[in-house]
């Protein structure tokens, strides 16, 4: 069985080093032939846009998936009838565009911040009105690891804030004070079968991830997390794996986006669950059970973003686990990363202040100022 | 770093599979284009012992290892002083040969079954008379999973053994009524840093290993096989993955074989241990430090042999991780692997008991008729 993949990036990769064990073989488009996938499997260099190289891709799988959210919904949609495409289309329309996402936890009754659509300077400047500053304006297509998106802290603001995106779709969300942000990575298979991992919490840091701890233990939150995925399951008859990154204030989730694909802030279950998420995800597409989704022991992981640390001093640390996509370094870039494993929360914890130790990782504050 | 590998089965595919997280590229050397490293590398196709191959390898790596063993050490030794080659030559060149792996044993006072070394008829019958009936009769090289290999039952069946193997040296052996087979998965870096493995109870049928369960926790056992390990790393200043199969007898070890590379017997160590025999393997001969060698859980390692079982039941198992090769099958073939990882020995074995029932595997009696 062999799967075609959107995308060379590292996720693309993490799913072919998952799916090889399987005895699955994977076929890559990306824009370069020196994206991470090139490693351990074939490249077709072309756009994603590209119809003709899409048709390429289909034409020599049995399936297609992806690893990049910002593909042309109408460009997949001509290759949909020549190959199975899964997560659906629709899942990946709708998550594409902020404003039909958010439209859509409404209608699902997720609960999400407070937000509206801006098409023209009156329209930013009623909503920052309404709403109130902080408040963050985001373009409502293409944005990614906090790029388009600029926080309006005063009126005075709106003027450039407009000039930055015009031209775009855009949404203002009001500015959540959040307590923590977690993230729920779920899956679900042809065949209906689910699994969640369990709820974890994220740091960002400039609107990038830069750490995850897993899992985060709170049985209330875990709950209403897994609901809502069970009601976007159900909305795109979904298949593969699907993440929600929620605000927690006061006890409460508030959706910030969805993800229809397997998510960095699972990375942790290469190591740390009894299956990873790439490994379900291969598993869901293609209609084989799922695996236990279950959290073996606790698991920090680290970001390495625009450069990477050594390796020697990452693996002295014991249970260490360290993933270098094989990118070229540059700023605010996702190069690798490191996932520390333990039997408690708290050697958790001192592993982590161990590997931040030696890599000269500043420490992150865990409230940061953007969503 | 780039690593070449002689050999692109299913050990050279697992080696590239754990390096490729450490950043790390491999490409490989083996006859045919489509051996299962072929998926995750290049593969340069040549003869292994063709000295032009070699060095085309040699020559595009930064360090050579293998995952055969049957490469002639006198070709490799042309390449040792274009490129490192780890572990070293002088283990590879006398695990090759059954006669002088059993006398390095005894020099380093590591227990063994008797044996004499055959090169005549008359070597036979007066080697045999010695050690008895039943004995094993075995090329002394290129002999695995128990091919090259035959057991005497009376005097009569001397002749015949004889014409079977004249022409080759030989080596006869006592045959061990052996309690049960252990093995040990030993690993040095070339900082001399070491890490042990548990000792695990193995289980072969026709001399080729079906089913290996991790860890076996006897400490007075675990304590001589790495001491015996050890002795090894020390005599060839050792770098990498070293593998050594005993035969225990009234809580003794008698070693059977050495084996200077990764192994069948810990391909459990993927899901079960901190850090695999294949990501330190990797680890040990670049010099960087070693993985934590510690069994989490317990696990149950199941050959597929000819015949590779369907996905889904397997998969239905929890915590069943299954492992295709990619191979074409054939009888007595090993295409692939699965690894059954749980909390206790008891959930262990009663998950094993399940998979066999699910893949319609017979059960292997623990105590087989072969060295």
């Amino acid at each position: 069985m062999k799967i075609g993949i959107i995308g060379a990036g590292q996720l693309g990769r993490m799913l072919a080093l998952a799916g090889y064990p399987l005895g699955l073989e994977f076929v890559f488009l990306d824009k370069t032939a020196d994206a991470p996938g090139g490693q351990v499997g074939d490249i077709i260099v072309g756009e994603f846009d590209d119809p003709d190289k899409l048709a390429e891709l289909a034409d020599c799988v049995d399936i297609v998936t992806f690893d990049v959210e910002n593909v042309s919904a109408s460009v997949v949609a001509t290759i949909t009838g020549r190959t199975r495409f899964l997560p659906p289309l629709a899942a990946l329309e709708v998550a594409q565009d902020r404003l039909s996402e958010k439209r859509l936890f409404a209608e699902l009754r997720i609960p999400t911040p407070d937000y509206r659509a801006i098409d023209t300077p009156e329209d930013l400047a009623s909503a920052a009105d309404e709403l109130g500053f902080p408040c963050v304006l985001k373009i409502r297509r293409l944005g990614y690891d906090g790029r388009g998106q600029v926080i309006l802290r005063t009126p005075d603001d709106l003027g450039a804030a407009w000039e930055t995106f015009r031209g775009v779709p855009l949404i203002l969300e009001v500015f959540v004070h959040f307590d923590r942000e977690v993230s729920i990575v779920a899956v679900r298979s042809i065949a209906g079968e689910t699994a969640f991992y369990p709820l974890v919490e994220n740091v960002h840091e400039n609107g990038i991830l830069v750490r995850t701890m897993a899992p985060l233990q709170d049985v209330s939150l875990t709950g209403l997390a897994r609901d809502h995925a069970k009601r976007l399951f159900d909305r795109f008859e979904y298949a593969g794996v699907l993440t929600i990154e929620f605000f927690v204030r006061n006890g409460e989730l508030l959706a910030n986006e969805m993800a229809p694909r397997v998510h960095n802030s699972g990375h942790w279950t290469i190591e740390g669950a009894v299956t990873s998420q790439f490994e379900n995800h291969v598993r869901a597409i293609l209609g084989y059970p799922l695996g236990d989704a279950s959290a073996v022991g606790h698991c920090a992981m680290v970001n390495f973003i625009g450069t990477m640390p050594s390796l020697t001093p990452v693996l002295q640390i014991a249970g260490a686990h360290y993933h270098d996509y094989g990118k070229t370094p540059r700023p605010k870039r996702k190069l690798g990363h490191c996932t520390l494993h333990r039997s408690t929360p708290e050697k958790r914890d001192a592993a982590l202040a161990a590997l931040i130790e030696a890599i000269g990782q500043e420490n992150v504050s865990k409230v940061t100022e953007t969503g």
